[in-house]
């Protein structure tokens, strides 16, 4: 017996928005109502994924569910804001239980693991489709940006990048499956956002992005917004053994233009180095900021294709070389 | 030549949100940073709106750059909120100039009527749809919910419910188009989000909604979140000339049953009526409210098929009788 909209709220979210004490009111009425804490400023980011886009036909349902909160958090790790309230807008060819549940477990087990309440939202009949936008807090005049790059700025990147899109390049059957590659499909099923990093570094980095479009491509756009250059080494970038043993020769590749990873680039000044936190993630030193304009590739990487990140209206990528990858224009 | 994702971004959308000097940081960093002024609740709501499921094919893109926000400023009207703050999340097929020029048309336009600031958000390949989340700000322990109808209490609906339906049979060929039929269209193709009343409101209405999914299904959620019950008069429902003129007989079908119109149904206290605004837009008074539960409609409503509204995931909507109708579950 198909489920109705209304039945579809109440049983899958109502009661996900009670685990702040900061909502006056959840799922229900025609908004939620939130009371901010003082001395704040909130952090506001909407990120949609579309079935065959942002992740292949058939995917699982947690995963899934996952994956919308996931994005998005990773944008509030970025700007190091501590993640506060949600709202989901879903769309679904038709109303499906066992789907929603599996939904529900990826969405709640990541929001009730951030403190993120799910306030509100809508769903809807259409192509498989979620959208979530979040608010998140930040001490007034703390946030980090993409801006405040600075010449001499040494440059870091957490986790092992590449692996995500090795994993989804796995999961569609463009690369081997042996064992080792559970963990790159897991990378691509459940990527962590990296919140407990982003919240210490704030008054540590001197700018800092979330990798969603490719470790190149999404330095490109930190050096445009701050007005510098960037020089990456090919040899620093930690390519996994893993994405290694999977993607052979192209693991450099996957690690410099590979999306989804939702790990953090970030700039630190010399002086402040001292100050990175140890959290169990690592942080790999990759290159350093500099005068000038666009990113600067140094060393070898094999294979073919572009190295600039992945541009919804324009897929073939934009143009690059090994050396001297123009920035994207944002 | 087509656009890229960054230059849509940055040509349509990185000037829309300097209309508010609480934005701290607009569109083109991984969040948007604002500051809410103490002793606020912040209201919090998404709708989606999807090609073919929420307008039709072939529907101008300034009307549906408009509907987008209006019906997420309608939730806020709702609540008794003041706009300032969103987020926008579009889903468009390929990249198209010249329906984006229109998109934004629609949706700036409005935006800078209302005050509300669109700081940020995401574009993707995709089937077209377009999610809207909205923040407004309402005086701590002030907003309207459903939830405060109390028996006794006078049930009123802001200007003319049915003409937005009525617009779309007419777009659709489904009803002819005399003269009489454009402002029904218009009605339908750019809904006024009713938020100088939502606003004036607060402390007058007992409960408070917006019409969605028509008036009797909205009025039945209403009753339901306040558990009571209410009585609605047909003879007080305040059937447009135009509409009578271009539906006939069908008229007062389509004010119960109608969606899309986005005025308020509200519930006052006797004692509140003489502090009703006067605000240029019509207030009719339909019925009370009862102890009991579920809607009550009384007189005769000619046609045929169900007033309960329109349910996403049950498209033959909820089973209904002209007297006894029951409220939604929500």
């Amino acid at each position: 017996m198909p489920l109705g909209e209304f039945e579809l709220i109440q049983r899958f979210f109502a009661s996900a928005g009670a685990c702040r004490d900061d909502v006056v009111l959840g799922v229900g009425d025609d908004a939620a109502l939130v009371v901010p804490p003082p001395g704040v400023e909130i952090a506001l980011a909407a990120d949609a994924i579309v079935e065959g886009v942002h992740f292949p036909a058939g995917l699982d349902a947690e995963a899934i569910g996952h994956r919308v909160l996931a994005v998005n958090l990773s944008d509030l790790a970025a700007m190091g804001a501590e993640p506060a309230w949600a709202l989901l807008s879903l769309t679904l060819p038709r109303s499906d239980s066992a789907w929603l549940e599996g939904f529900t477990r990826g969405l709640d087990a990541l929001a009730r693991r951030s403190g993120i309440a799910l306030v509100g939202g809508d769903t809807t009949s259409g192509p498989l489709a979620a959208v979530v936008s979040v608010a998140g807090l930040v001490p007034r005049g703390q946030a980090l940006r993409r801006s405040g790059a600075r010449p001499g700025d040494w440059i870091y990147v957490s986790g092992a990048p590449g692996e995500a899109a090795a994993g989804l390049a796995v999961l569609q059957g463009s690369l081997p499956r042996p064992a080792a590659a559970e963990r790159l499909v897991s990378r691509f099923r459940l990527p962590e956002p990296r919140l407990a990093l982003g919240n210490a570094l704030r008054g540590v980095a001197s700018a800092c992005i979330d990798v969603s479009d490719g470790l190149a491509a999404d330095l490109g756009k930190l050096c445009a917004a701050s007005g510098v250059g960037a020089r990456l080494e090919v040899a620093s970038l930690p390519v996994s053994a893993a994405l290694v043993e999977v993607a052979g020769a192209d693991a450099t590749r996957l690690c410099l233009a590979g999306g989804d990873d939702y790990e953090l680039l970030f700039a630190v000044p010399g002086d402040r180095v001292g100050d990175l936190p140890e959290l169990g993630v690592t942080l790999t030193r990759i290159g350093r900021v500099v005068a000038g304009a666009g990113v600067e590739i140094v060393g070898e990487v094999r294979g073919e294709g572009p190295l600039g990140g992945y541009d919804h209206f324009l897929k073939e990528g934009r143009t690059t070389t090994a050396r001297g990858l123009g920035g994207p224009s944002q």
